[in-house]
């Protein structure tokens, strides 16, 4: 739309500080999960504060949360602080916050980096950026500046207030972000409409995508226990029930080899495909071919696109992933392990009751157990849980964003679901009681937790400009 | 029988020396898993070497065996030595074949020790000695040299001639010993009759018993693979083919709950029980309650004490080890492992036969594999192996030990087999082309491999006076 002709030449006019502000961040390597890094974190929160302050935020705050929990090293490792900062307090202007982090994934040369992955470097033969965080998630929270700068340097008003929530232990799971939130409702989050977060991908490399929901993840375990201590097998193979011959009978009970999810009741609880659902999925762009690409092999179960997609984002899934108390090295020990604790997890979706299901996969494992007449132990737990989060993407914020992806890339977005979970997401829905959008900025192949982490100066732009689109077309929309 | 009256008097008498001599050699600490501790493998070696000059041995040969080979920190690090020694070169006695071992298992005060591990300790109101090694296996090599020496004090003559075997890497796989076996069959070890080990225990704490057998061991793994790399549950968990869960599949198919081997043919191989075998059972002074103390718990998979010792010693059974590539830690963690590798291994008998057991097996893993229809890559595949051995116990060599036994302990000895293996017995057997015997000193609750291992000072003198009455009943058997 014309109307957004001189925002968008601003921002392509002020690509060299855009990319001088995200090289900045880039330098200072904010590893959450090293507690030697600590400063750094720390370090890179105070940078954003004084961008933020030198671009007119104001109320600024930085929210401590206390010592890590452990397990730690230093009992006394403070935790890095949230950010939190407001833009505009028009209280005729509908207010939107903003989630980002700063913390990375921890990066080094050797684990085979082209560069350092502490230095920003350009790529001008391929138009990219690489660096560890470019596009998890500096590249996004800069991009949120940037903007605000574009219209700054225009002398735009903001259509909207913001309310910054900066985060710097995101790669080692929040820790004490839930509390803050809580805590913030109805104070400094008392006037949030909505809340954006662009922490996640397009699916593919070519199309926008916005996401409208998670699967949720209940993990279990189930441990058999029979010898005082692990024995050997040659003394006592044959003569004794060896808990790691229960334990694969129990596993091998969860799940078969096309997916099937095998404990009763389970799948009579996921809401039914709809016809809209089904047209949404056969619009996406994706295909075999990328799923293989991404998984490195041809060991797909679905063939079809829409088949595919469903069974990552909107159906259960089970999967296996070890076992602890077992022989696991190399080589062969001959040993009959005395308790053995097996781990898998169930990936959670719409209409699944979480309690419901913990006690449908226990009382699957006991009846499993029971079964094999054994004289071991067995007991079967929950670890964790954290529930699916669905939204309506047809609702306003979703709407706004969709027209902005039109107006920038030219197409409609793809509305896709993911088949991960992103806690926070949850927390603010239900803290705030407003609705949340993932509004992603980098591509499926951005490489976020692996080397040569990569940005595509085109949807570094490309999305600071849908950013700034969909503050307008939120702020254009009914309400308020 | 009076005959040995004063044999058994003079090592009564001789006890504070004989106490004296393992002292010393419990001192060193002769760790052969530890490259750290290799001189004072050696060290101990030349200690055993001294003594056996001091008491007449000769033709004492400290046989090299090169460097260990890999993995191994020092790629130049030196094998322990094989002690060669003679006691008594007439062609017309018989020659008898001793085998012990120097080294030890690890041990440290941490691990729980109630003292030092390397110092001889005397608890003399329970009447044991408590030290690394003093059951396992420097206690019987010592009293081999006692048995010499007590005849030396006395102006006896041996009855036989002696050839000795001391190696110092038992605890590690006896690297090295098969060739130089191989290699001195015609040579050093050209007249020996028959072969003495003294390196296992009683099945209890009250019998005396004599081994007639071994099971062997094929040890086998099935790799399953999948994905080019370990992928996230959440992203792909239920459109992947999850190798794990085709892992526990195929694992789930080889044994039952109640140790009954799945693997088709499997069982077809094993000799029947015998009238006369089953009556050898019955005679053996075992409970169940003893099997329950040694395992720690009341997961026995049989309640009569025939059934539980077949079922350890002269029945094939299957147990699986654990995985290697799945996860393995403390905690949750959401990956779908890429590749991961099941560990199991079958204890076998007569008459069983090895390379079909290896067929049988991995046929059943490719078509248990087939049967889920898995775009996954499955292969089975044998590590190692070592076959079983079995004795008759009513040969020269046996009837002299339980005379000797009856003579020293007054009750005939269970003939006993056991569950593991001592590959070494075999190459003895097939070398040498004679038999060999296995002559317990210790008990069966002297912690061989453990933390406080001890021998009842009554073991080790009543060990000797065995020896020593077993040399005199062998000399006195038909031939030669
Ligand atoms: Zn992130
Ligand atoms: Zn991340
Ligand atoms: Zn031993
Ligand atoms: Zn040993």
């Amino acid at each position: 739309e014309a109307k957004f002709e001189p925002l968008f030449k601003k921002i392509d006019e002020l690509k060299p500080r855009f990319i001088d502000r995200l090289a900045k961040a880039i330098e200072i390597p904010a590893v959450s999960s090293d507690e030697s890094l600590r400063p750094a974190v720390v370090k890179k929160a105070h940078y954003i504060a004084d961008e933020l302050k030198k671009l007119g935020f104001t109320d600024i705050q930085m929210k401590e949360l206390g010592t890590q929990p452990p397990p730690v090293n230093d009992p006394n490792l403070q935790l890095p602080p949230v950010i939190l900062s407001r833009y505009g307090t028009d209280a005729n202007k509908k207010t939107i916050l903003i989630y980002g982090h700063y913390d990375v994934q921890p990066a080094a040369l050797e684990d085979g980096w082209d560069t350092d992955p502490f230095k920003l470097v350009i790529d001008e033969q391929k138009q990219l950026m690489r660096g560890r965080g470019v596009t998890d998630d500096s590249g996004p929270l800069k991009g949120w500046l940037n903007v605000v700068e574009a219209h700054r340097e225009l002398g735009f008003d903001l259509p909207v207030n913001l309310v910054t929530c900066f985060e710097g232990m995101e790669e080692s799971g929040s820790v004490g972000l839930d509390t803050l939130i809580a805590e913030e409702a109805d104070k400094y989050f008392k006037d949030v409409d909505t809340v954006c977060i662009s922490d996640n991908y397009w699916l593919g490399t070519k199309k926008p995508v916005l996401t409208y929901g998670l699967r949720g993840c209940n993990y279990y375990q189930v441990t058999i226990e029979g010898p005082g201590a692990d024995l050997h097998s040659g003394i006592f193979g044959g003569a004794i029930a060896e808990p790691m011959v229960d334990l694969v009978q129990v596993l091998s009970s969860l799940v078969d080899s096309k997916g099937k999810i095998l404990i009763d009741g389970v799948m009579d609880m996921v809401a039914p495909v709809t016809e809209k659902e089904k047209e949404l999925y056969e619009k996406i762009d994706f295909s075999l071919d990328e799923m293989n690409a991404a998984s490195g092999s041809e060991t797909c179960l679905y063939k079809n696109k829409s088949d595919i997609l469903m069974h990552r984002w909107r159906f259960p899934s089970l999967s296996i992933h070890g076992v602890e108390g077992a022989f696991s090295a190399q080589g062969a020990k001959t040993v009959i392990p005395a308790k053995v604790t097996g781990k898998f997890s169930i990936r959670t979706v719409p209409d699944m009751n979480s309690d419901k299901l913990d006690k449908l996969v226990i009382e699957h494992c006991q009846k499993a157990f029971s079964a094999l007449g054994s004289p071991n132990k067995c007991k079967a737990e929950l670890i964790h849980n954290g529930d699916y989060w669905i939204s309506d993407p047809f609702n306003a914020s979703f709407t706004a964003a969709a027209q902005a992806t039109k107006t920038v890339y030219g197409v409609e977005p793809d509305f896709t679901r993911e088949g991960g979970s992103i806690p926070i997401t949850l927390t603010f829905e239900k803290e705030l009681k407003t609705n949340c959008m993932l509004l992603p900025m980098g591509r499926g192949d951005d490489g976020a937790h692996s080397i040569n982490e990569k940005l595509d100066l085109s949807n570094y732009f490309g999305g600071m400009k849908t950013m700034a689109a969909y503050l307008h077309y939120y702020a254009a929309a009914e309400g308020k």
